[in-house]
């Protein structure tokens, strides 16, 4: 039983319309791959566990990063304590199905201890939030989050020899005002059913008698900041909800509901290839959902948002009955204060290298949406790997001495590789060829800095997603359990500016592509290789996808359940 | 598919260990059952759709009174407006079973909509609560519930023609002082998913490093005040929670894990039968379920419950990390503001008469734990009861004359079945025996009197229970549905007073059944017929009946998948 294997397998196998998958997927593994190991710990005292020889490492987060990280950990060689305000892990990409209540919260989170309870409960989780890395005296200091009466200190502080900083990241506002006080957010499983909440009270408040049709009119529309991937994906939500279920209830107000998205870009889903931002926008079009894209909000109260219109500069407000705020995340303030301590004030994200290692600091990583991985220009190191490269210290470097050196390049700069592609060039040495095509037997310095020059520009920062933070925890793991090994036999490219190679490979991330569902039954994907997919099929796809990827059995079949009881029963408008 | 028909059926037809009722239970109706008809109401304007030849009903509340008179009323006559600040029924004996997860919230509860949406539309439902009786103007004050920026004003009012009070009654905290700020209640959804979360805080909290045991201890000492049925299944349902999953998952504190239940009586469970409250008793001596009966609580504080203990007049204090306060119930301000404009300000809870109808106003009826009956004292009217009697007017009553009356007598005052009962009489010409037991042809005044004056002692008022109040529903709908034809036909009693008879019979309860789930698959029930059955097979009668009582198929399939992933998989403790 994989715990998060997110997105792991290539898509490539799944037909794009096979029904049958989701009831494969779910028969493969069995009911009795949830058998349980008994944890046998000694009972009293807590502190007494630790044991003495091991190396302390604190994690903190218990998101997609924390959560694969803490999966492929061999624990055997590592003392092991996580903190989080959340005592859950969350499947995150489920959340806009709560807001409406297609499933439900508690189906998609799994206690953590169940989690690290399968590692012999030799894994310590403390519900608390870490408020200060304290990385010169290798400490941090943690705050339980249980606001009640309830006895003992609610400050303690963690030693460590390694820490994991996967916290996460928190809504960016961009500071505008009014966002804080009026706006919903969809970051965590308490946002969505608060967001379920509140959508039941407007059609509440909109039905009472008394009221103006203008007024009805107002609370019931559901303004969307934000046309990404999570903002779409509850606009469709509702959308589906408001019209599948709602109308049924509340037939007197049913023409009066109104869904608009607010989009800064040109296009909702902009970062999705543009044959999906197109069906998406046609597909909202008939829905009667209005976007409204080139719009920057300005503020908003608790009755209207105010924005400009990019195109003509007008300024325009826009009465609501709800805002949803969905445009991105930012620093949280513990690592942002821990940025200062390190000498990265200046950046807006916390950046590691491409070990995915906190720069300034040692022996800190960090994992998932609260880090960047800055990746090394080649530009900055030309002049090493060409001095590395001419092994005969000619001043030239032939093919040969080229051929010999650029596994440890494209390796080191993954960047390289992209230039390739985009240069559409068919092997390495052609980089090497003059300036009118042809080959070279030999360049000098100069000639090289102008084959890599480009380079450099096809460096993407990596997306905040759940993908991205799985793929990293699982990679840090894997660098934890060799660490010991890795002193002796180096896996990592050859150092270019010292000698010997480095520990590790750099992590890399594979890509595997994404959905976006829209309501109806219908949904889009990006599949690797540049295929789009969209439609029905796609839904069931999706489908098929979130039930085989979620982290236990028991979210499984609970999923599975929901989707099946909302196909039978529709959605509950219960305003609990 | 009946609605609330709470444990209409006998039980004496289930055999007590049958595990295959609850198949049986579920198979019964179908899916097809849940075939919904669907509204074609007029959109736009909602006020247009009240027909003006109807009589105006209002109903407060949404709890089983209300629910189960709305289910029965015939709405071709009556135009029905409900008005609760709950948009939803919950199935209130399962309250507790949500405390701990053992079923979930949304599994209880059906939104009204759905219910009422079955009568065609033809119900209008409020989601706001009633500020304001106003009998002499037959007119309700309402205010929206919903605290939100969304347009409109908050108040309304309602005319009636039929006012149905069925608001439910609220926790009753006898003014200790702290209840409020320290306790937990169990009397609403809310509240059992409150007490969720605290109890995954306390060992969260008593986990966290840095605190002594005894901390840790007091921080997981759940203390119940009330040793009712609510209580009691609390503890049980904490113990089987603790027990069952938490020790898993918290191993370091699974031994300073106590729950104690305060009782102010001699027993738990005191109104059951001895039998019941012996086996409960001894099954918590065996969990160690500390017990303490006979104490009265002060006071409660953040950390302390202070007690008397009876018998000794000692005054101790409890330290503890959460206390649940179930303790019986008292009226709502609304319902005692109303108490006060109708001259029954001096009485504690409102009365009814034996039809529901409330007693100093008109038209206006009370169901439910909002109200009791105030059943007429046969004494009161003897002298009426002899003159109707008393046909041929000699001053005496013969067997014959008593013949004639007898019936009408039974059903006007219950409690005279009740006396013939408990004094073992076999017929009721053996009430006008003289002391020495020898028949008598005929009695005069004083010998009536003396033949009945025992029989008011027999009367006691209906315990606030799911049962009562569903039973009442469905009574006072039959009689709203029989108005007209009963003004022509009138189907109650003579009338000893007047002339003619009663409209209606007088609402007569029956009494089913209870049960006490005690944890561990052991339940002990009370059936009719003075008999108890306690063990494993009662919990399993205990499934099936509460799986056929749920209001809807959903609520149905929704519990029963909740017991069943139980057995699974356990209890979900992620706190949200």
């Amino acid at each position: 039983m994989k715990l998060v294997s997110f997105f792991n397998r290539s898509f490539n196998g799944f037909p794009p319309s096979s029904k049958l998958l989701l009831v494969f997927t779910l028969s493969g593994g069995g009911l009795i791959a949830y058998s349980e190991s008994q944890s046998n710990s000694p009972a009293n005292s807590i502190e007494n566990e630790r044991l003495k020889n091991k190396k302390k490492v604190v994690v903190l987060g218990t998101g997609w990063a924390s959560t694969s990280f803490l999966k492929d950990l061999n624990i055997s060689s590592y003392d092991v304590q996580v903190v989080s305000p959340r005592n859950y892990f969350a499947f995150t990409p489920l959340l806009p199905s709560v807001t409406c209540g297609t499933v439900e919260a508690r189906s998609i989170v799994e206690p953590v201890r169940n989690i690290i309870k399968k590692k012999n409960g030799e894994i310590q989780f403390w519900e608390a939030e870490c408020t200060k890395i304290d990385a010169a005296n290798k400490k941090v200091s943690c705050r339980s989050v249980i606001d009640s009466n309830l006895l003992g200190k609610k400050e303690f502080s963690l030693d460590y020899d390694y820490l994991v900083v996967a916290t996460g990241a928190e809504v960016n506002t961009f500071n505008t005002p009014g966002v804080n006080e009026h706006c919903h957010f969809l970051k965590e499983v308490e946002d969505a059913q608060k967001i379920r909440r509140s959508v039941i009270d407007c059609f509440e408040k909109a039905i009472l008698p008394e009221l103006t049709d203008e007024e009805r009119r107002i609370n019931l529309h559901f303004v969307v900041v934000g046309g990404g991937p999570t903002g779409v994906e509850f606009a469709a939500e509702l959308h589906d909800f408001v019209h599948e279920d709602l109308v049924k209830l509340y037939p007197m107000v049913k023409d009066l509901v109104k869904i608009t998205v607010i989009q800064s870009g040109d296009h909702i889903l902009n970062t999705y290839d543009n044959r999906i931002s197109t069906f998406a926008e046609t597909k909202f079009a008939r829905d009667g959902i209005d976007v409204h894209t080139g719009c920057r909000v300005l503020s908003v109260s608790d009755k209207e948002v105010n924005m400009k219109i990019k195109s003509t500069g007008e300024n325009v407000s826009m009465p609501h009955g709800m805002v949803v705020w969905s445009t991105g995340v930012s620093t949280r303030p513990v690592v942002k204060d821990f940025m200062g301590q390190i000498g990265q004030e200046k950046r807006k994200v916390l950046a590691t290298d491409e070990w995915l290692r906190v720069k300034g600091s040692e022996n800190v990583y960090a994992i998932g949406d609260c880090a960047t991985i800055d990746q090394r220009k080649i530009m900055e190191d030309i002049a090493a790997i060409f001095n590395a490269a001419d092994k005969d210290k000619s001043g030239t470097l032939t093919v040969e001495e080229f051929h010999d050196i650029i596994d440890d390049i494209v390796i080191r700069y993954p960047q390289v590789e992209l230039h390739l592609q985009n240069k559409h060039l068919s092997s390495v040495t052609d980089l090497l060829n003059d300036p009118d095509g042809n080959a070279r037997k030999a360049v000098d310095i100069e000639g090289f800095k102008l084959a890599l020059c480009q380079a450099d520009s096809q460096m993407k920062s990596l997306p905040a997603t759940a993908q991205v933070a799985a793929q990293q925890g699982t990679y840090l793991s894997r660098c934890f359990n060799k660490m010991d090994l890795a002193k002796i036999t180096p896996e990592g490219p050859r150092r270019f500016k010292g000698t010997g190679r480095h520990e590790f490979l750099p992590f890399r991330y594979k890509h595997l592509g994404q959905f976006a569902p829209l309501g109806g039954e219908q949904a889009a994907a990006e599949l690797p290789g540049d295929w789009v997919s969209v439609g029905r099929s796609t839904q069931w796809l999706w489908y098929s996808i979130y039930a085989s990827k979620q982290v236990s059995w028991r979210t499984r079949v609970l999923v599975v359940s929901d989707w099946t009881r909302r196909f039978i029963f529709g959605r509950d408008s219960s305003r609990i």
